[in-house]
């Protein structure tokens, strides 16, 4: 098993040379952890949950496997709507979004089915199915559509052993977020072949004012959805590791063999820390609303500096973002024909300018970068300005095709 | 997955007609966890380092997904000896013991071998390993020698595809801890045989005065063995699911593959709450000795209590414990014919007497049932006189064998 587990970005990163400047000090625009730059700490609430679930000495003992029923009825509460309402016995609490996306991948697939994931896309999806055997076919986004998926495409991938498509909405590594419009025309594609839909939604409300977030679950009338998500982004806390699946099921079509085992899967290692879940339902109900919209209005202002610093600089485009905590930038290879490949680009990025943006390479998706704009104003104009002098030093009006060369 | 997925203890135990006596209230010694009772809290010292940890703001982003290499270090140091040093490079954090051996078995085995598991023995090992394709043997443990090994009918089960064998020790669900001199045979089968050993140490330590604990890697001088454990018994916090594996590997066996395996296994999930990892190193050094030996001195003035009481209750066959927090009693089924098994024996102990024991079927192990012994003294004495009374209303002094009965 860990022969097929692959992390395709350990694999390039710790491949590539980073050697910063010594002239600059670093700027890390690589690392997709909102905590590390210090200027979007949690809520103070929260760590108070937490500190009151440990006082009141009610949760140092087992949980049940898939969480407390109090915890799991909170994430309901807090996530039901009425097109699409919850109970706790639809909820599944786990070790992290990612134990969600595994648990929900696992109860979907056999080995040798496969599984439709976003191009480009967060790396967990395939390491973890590719580590059970599962195939993964990639469909594509389309960034001049703000990354809407590529429906003829999505559609052709469709065979009779896909049981699984993934979305993730808001996206990382785009930063897009999908209209109601999108989202309907995606349940209509499953709904026809009578495929599942796996909804990551670690994002889920991280969408800048004006651009309503949508859960797919909302929206469905008879597609069966598992959207995965957890405290990590939204409250801030990735290491905490508190995740859960909510299950949406329409029609009853994962009665009884998936909700049962979800239930099976999740007595293999045990859920997620007691006192997390102790304190799950005050962190869901008492972090006040501040909290949430200055961690948006800070990511958008970082958004747009970054886009319209980036937007003037020749030889790149980047694409607008609507939310979650990243901006994708195309790469017009052709006008730096002194780097082989994205990865190459940040590579030198960090050696001249102490600059690291992540290699969109790692997202199967060459020729871009994802830029993280949670980092301080400072540090984002900082490095926006940096980026320009990289590119206007190493950009050639025309490039000549390696056909010409040949010839 | 989740087909394969097989929970003996579920299974068994959800079947059975569990209706208390309205006329006495329920003694359960049957959950394997010790903070139910109320009785044996965890120490102050350990909740405290909890909250230092989140008033420090540090531990709230990702860690490294084997573990903050401060926390490895703190345990590495806690857990090395002369014999069997350790550095923080030996070290994989995990979300609990469970997922220390999930993570052990995965990377030792491939689907198609096999692993050796003790019997009478923890239901997980079968659980996961069946779960991933992977075949279980049995070896014996004999109950007449303090739950030694039977050697012989290990050795006997080893062949070319066996990847790991399996050593739990102090035992649940037996109690016993094995000598430094049975330790030594089994590392010389293992040895014979090449064959790599899990040792499931998560009771290390809790072993009755005058009654040594040897870890196995101590005595190794050639066999590599990932040792697992935790937090969850010695120091009552089974909820937190902070677990661990030491990498104990004699003549570097393991490198590179599996050490570089464990490390990418550990990329699939992540491991264990940062605030749990961020307590550690004070959880581990600033626990005072008394809340250990005060642990343990319950532990054994139960286990002595109840092996006294059991051992006058005609039909009975208590099997003294050294260590861990359980107690396996044997049934003389010929003398109890209005029982079918174990698991009739129980259910009906819960019906009459409201004392509820895991009929030790769960474990593979039919006619035994195990008790825990983490109850209050008082609820301890109780349980042991109704199950004198009910052994006393079933007990025919010579039951007719099933042959006679044909005759």
């Amino acid at each position: 098993m860990s022969r097929k587990t692959l992390n395709p970005i350990r694999a390039i990163v710790d491949c590539m040379k980073l050697t910063p400047n010594p002239d600059k000090p670093m700027i890390a625009l690589s690392i997709g952890d909102p905590t590390v730059f210090g200027n979007l700490p949690t809520d103070e609430k929260v760590l108070q949950a937490m500190k009151d679930a440990i006082d009141s000495h009610q949760y140092n003992g087992y949980a049940p496997s898939v969480g407390y029923l109090q915890s799991r009825e909170s994430v309901a509460k807090f996530f039901s709507c009425p097109e699409a309402p919850l109970a706790g016995k639809d909820v599944i609490l786990s070790s992290g979004c990612s134990q969600a996306i595994d648990l929900a991948i696992s109860v979907l697939c056999n080995p040798g089915e496969n599984i439709l994931v976003p191009c480009p896309g967060f790396s967990l999806y395939k390491t973890l199915a590719v580590s059970l055997g599962i195939e993964v076919k990639l469909y594509n986004l389309q960034p001049e559509k703000s990354w809407e998926i590529d429906l003829q495409h999505l559609e052709s991938l469709i065979d009779e052993k896909t049981t699984c498509l993934i979305i993730n909405n808001p996206s990382n590594p785009c930063g897009s977020v999908f209209s109601k419009e999108h989202l309907q025309q995606i349940l209509a594609v499953a709904s026809r072949h009578c495929v599942p839909i796996l909804a990551d939604e670690i994002y889920a409300d991280m969408v800048f004012p004006g651009c309503g977030f949508h859960s797919i679950a909302a929206l469905s009338t008879d597609v069966p959805i598992l959207s995965c998500g957890g405290l990590a982004k939204r409250w801030l806390v990735p290491g905490w590791r508190l995740g859960w699946i909510l299950i949406h099921d329409r029609g009853q079509t994962f009665e009884p063999e998936i909700r049962e085992g979800l239930v099976k899967l999740s007595q293999r290692i045990l859920g997620p820390c007691s006192i997390v879940q102790g304190a799950l339902d005050s962190i869901l109900n008492n972090t006040p609303q501040d909290f949430y919209s200055n961690t948006i209005s800070l990511i958008q202002s970082n958004s747009q500096i970054c886009y319209t610093a980036l937007s003037t600089i020749p030889g790149l485009f980047p694409v607008k973002s609507s939310g979650a905590m990243y901006l994708m930038v195309g790469i017009e290879m052709k006008h730096f024909p002194g780097f082989q490949s994205d990865v190459d680009f940040t590579e030198r990025l960090v050696t001249e300018q102490s600059v690291f943006c992540l290699p969109a390479t790692v997202f199967e998706y060459p020729n871009f970068f994802r830029i993280v704009v949670t980092v301080t104003e400072h540090m984002m104009v900082e490095a926006c300005s940096r980026i320009r002098d990289f590119c206007q030093a190493h950009y050639r009006f025309s490039s000549p095709e390696p056909n010409d060369l040949d010839q």
